[in-house]
């Protein structure tokens, strides 16, 4: 068995895992860790969970673990990574932390200093499609952001193949999860429902830098992207609308590109004529997409849920194929 | 022209509030406050609303104003009217401090002595159905809760004909802005989205006084009310649903004593066979009911919108008797 | 390993027992079927939905399967019953068709009559709870309806202790996936956003009989019930609120008398104070309930998910019993 | 005072528009039909709505009327159209059957033979930015689609500037009700909510002749349009994401392309660093847009309401210009 801890088990992200790691047969939940609520047990605050102590971070018995999951804000995270790291777990990171290859690029995005710098060569950038080879043996996983993730998988193939002509531009709308637990005026249930509002567009929001950084991974000369997130009134879940400049390329050309996905468990392109929605993939560690070609341009839609495959989903995936299990184990 | 100030323009009440006087043929608002956006105009914060400038509550300049509406928290709002009074203004209240009559239950209730219990008497109770009569006069108008006014009227007639055998139960579902602007875990709009949740229920919520008072009113010797409030995920509107023991009354002769609303301008009373729902009367001033007589129990069913007849229409259907205008102006 | 069929897959209680049983690791689908959608597969309709071939009813291979369940609308599901009861199969059936023990009752409220009247004293009611001493040796388990489930849980303690002194009232309040897939007015989401209406209000609706038959069983002299179902916008999820006069018997008496469901896997009784909410079940097979006593009255919150513990989660809990595995099997 | 026939009375902009022109000071209704509703009133229907007696469309008494309004479908509307021009009556078509100058692209993309295409020319395209001169003298006004609406308002000052240098992407975002009254399978509560779906993207959807017709008003020279339309889970408003490629042109000079609309009643450009939001518009005849810069690319965010700048509102906006009103009456 598998014990592993969480660190922020009553976010929404770590509330996602503890239930998935709570049903995983190969898992024995270690710890839990709740700044709020240490002292309580889960089912206190929520009558169906399961009766998990919860502990304050800096309590967590690390010793009684083989891995940890950090579901805790940047910078607080990479702090606890090296104290995981450092007591000899293997640490699977869902904070921004260690995303960014480029301690300038996250210096300069996340207005703080990197507390821990030299980890950021080592850390394995878990989009899982991408990192199997290297998960086996790693210690350190940052899982991608969940834009990130919808955008990634959607461009790969194109990218790949060396075949975007000129600035991508992603379109992506999210379920209010998305902005965290912490109330705010924004996510108000009176501001956020029946609302539909842009927010830093263009080439502002903190994910533009990570999903460039992998695109350039995919093509070295990958184009820019422009990035508007919206903020849908669901709970959860996030779709992308991803325009890629291609030219004359015809578009059975470009779906025999994305053959590579028939194969993979979590990744589903639909037919010609039909398109991707939110419904497809809520409560599921899916991605679905589809393909639509007009113009010179490929239109891809893009959609997963942020807390699963963009987020709980994608950490538990990662952690399986890390301890040599199936990877879709408790995630179908 | 009637010269309004409106304390509190910036919650949802005030904001309501505002839209309404801006559009009334006989107001003109002589200023708006807010604590948190002092020193803006009302449109840098809402782009269509109108360019009202916002001060601080005390830089309000009362000599501009024959009347003041105060959407303001409990106390807050007592210490203003104090104020306004002296300066020679009416005052219409939306907050809770004048609608009590007994000084001992208000502070029980609320938790902080009254600021100005000797006017308590002078108030009048403006659920502007029963106090159209004193309007005139009044110097100081207590604008009923959201709950009480969506109950109150569905129990009036059959209170004040004596009929009311036993306990009544007031099942009530409120949206969400019932609950205020400032944000709170429960009204993240991930919490509200797809939940139901009742709260309070029982004897413990702060309408539950306010409603006995009244139905005490309608009839000295009225039963307790069992009062169960419950938050509903909509942005807006009360429904109540309400039992009332009646005995062996029939149908028709219940029916017969609603008949007195047929001339009111904002209630309604459904054929048999309907009910009251939200769609009904969300983004209007009236309240819909219905009734369904059934093994000894008068159902009615009691829809308004909790900002518009729930708080700030039924203050501007006040300030249109109180002033001598047709009591509908701006609210059809 | 179960071979199981199940009749109707398409509609929202139907895919959602897809969903169990393809995840069930005792059970394999033996068919499925769906008249609008014969000749496709299930995720051509639903992309991360198992790829299961969808049949005609008429064309279901019963010789391919152990038991049946049955999706269907009342009336179609009798006949189907009689169909697979002959072919040797046990029938776990959704339908109204099986609940109510006399035909003339249901003759009279669902406006037929009943194809298979002879079998009405065989059904088993699946209240699982109650019932789990005959699934066992059961060929036809009758299914409760979602209202049903979430008031008689409710209410058995009491009438058990034969302390309900008069008219109980359980005031419900129902997602929309309770009225079914096919599209109608009501459920129009422009109608049923930010909406919320009662419908069959008093004693009116089909559930009340099903209501009233068991309370009867849980003590002869129950008393009546008054049944106000409302519309929420939600997808999913029943809560009811419950009156049961019960005089001056004090809650912690009343309480006690809920400590058997401490062992229920499946039933969770809040602490004082707490009260039952919809986010506490949806998507789970759990019913939370809560207590509170006022003025002679015991109010009950009960919250379910309808497709869950309420039709395609209770089918399954009862499927498990009959076929002596773990009660719970894919269900927590 | 206007004498106003409506057809087409209980749909949903419809009903928008008897609501307008129940409370405009100019009008009053001749007529209003529907062909579900005939014989009943409409506040049989909707209890606080006018009581209004519904006919037959055929019943419909041209000669009581000055002006009609048309909320029928495609077909319907020009044959309806017809009647009453050769009545004598002006005519505000709400349906899509006068927008296309060209026969052709009506036929082809409405699949159906025009059943009045001499009139095509001389039907005024209701934008009414653009309009104001010829309305005056207008028999036929073609109200834009609500698609167009957002969209046009948006590019008008880049085209006509001649500054856009390559295809446009317009990536649009509606609320439930424009997909109109009519139960279908996706505007069924439980499909819609908590989802969100992109449909006919690319070039497919009707509305991308109409918008590419006017664009090429703007500018000869006009791009291509890449049009994306998305169903929200709201029940009103679009919100269109407009990507123009405008090369080196800086931010400021952009901006001051957009002053013209400073004197515009009803659209609103937001300063730089703000975004146009859904809850901006909705209940309002407004217009809000935003821009911004970014990598030779001129984001603009736009949002109207569907029901009224984008049908109803902008209906009555143009019969108040018409008929020599001020063209805000009854609008703001």
């Amino acid at each position: 068995m598998i014990r592993a801890g969480i660190f922020g088990a009553t976010g929404y992200t770590g509330f996602e895992l503890v239930q998935i790691l709570n049903r995983h047969p190969s898992v024995t939940i270690a710890f839990a860790t709740s700044e709020s609520y240490a002292g309580q047990t889960l089912d206190m605050i929520f009558p169906t969970a399961p009766a998990i102590e919860l502990v304050r971070s800096e309590d967590a018995p690390l010793d009684s673990a083989d891995t940890v999951f950090l579901c805790l804000p940047h910078a607080a995270a990479a702090a606890t990574a090296v104290r995981a790291l450092n007591a000899g777990l293997r640490v699977i990171d869902l904070s921004a932390d260690f995303r960014l290859k480029d301690v300038e690029t996250y210096n300069a995005w996340y207005g703080v200093a990197h507390p821990a710098p030299k980890l950021l060569n080592e850390a394995v950038y878990g989009l899982t499609e991408i990192a199997r080879d290297q998960l086996p043996t790693a210690r350190l996983v940052a899982c991608p952001g969940c834009y990130p993730t919808s955008v990634l998988l959607a461009v790969k193939p194109i990218l790949e193949a060396g075949l975007a002509t000129g600035t991508i531009i992603a379109d992506s709308k999210s379920g209010v999860s998305g902005a965290g637990r912490a109330p705010k005026q924004h996510t108000h249930f009176v501001e956020a429902s029946n609302n539909f509002s842009p927010y830093n567009i263009g080439r502002k929001h903190r994910h533009l830098p990570e999903i460039e950084q992998v695109m350039h991974w995919f093509d070295p000369d990958a184009p820019d992207l422009i990035f508007s997130p919206h903020l849908l009134p669901v709970p959860r879940g996030i779709l992308s609308t991803v325009y890629i400049p291609v030219g004359a390329v015809d578009e059975a050309t470009l779906r025999d590109l994305y053959t590579p996905y028939d194969t993979e468990p979590f990744i589903h392109v639909l037919p010609a004529g039909q398109l991707a929605t939110l419904a497809h993939v809520v409560h599921t560690n899916h991605c679905v997409m589809a393909l639509t070609k007009v113009n010179g341009m490929l239109i891809v839609t893009s959609a997963i849920d942020n807390l699963l495959k963009g987020a709980a989903g994608q950490a538990v995936q990662n952690m399986n194929v890390m301890f040599g299990l199936d990877e879709t184990t408790e995630l179908l």
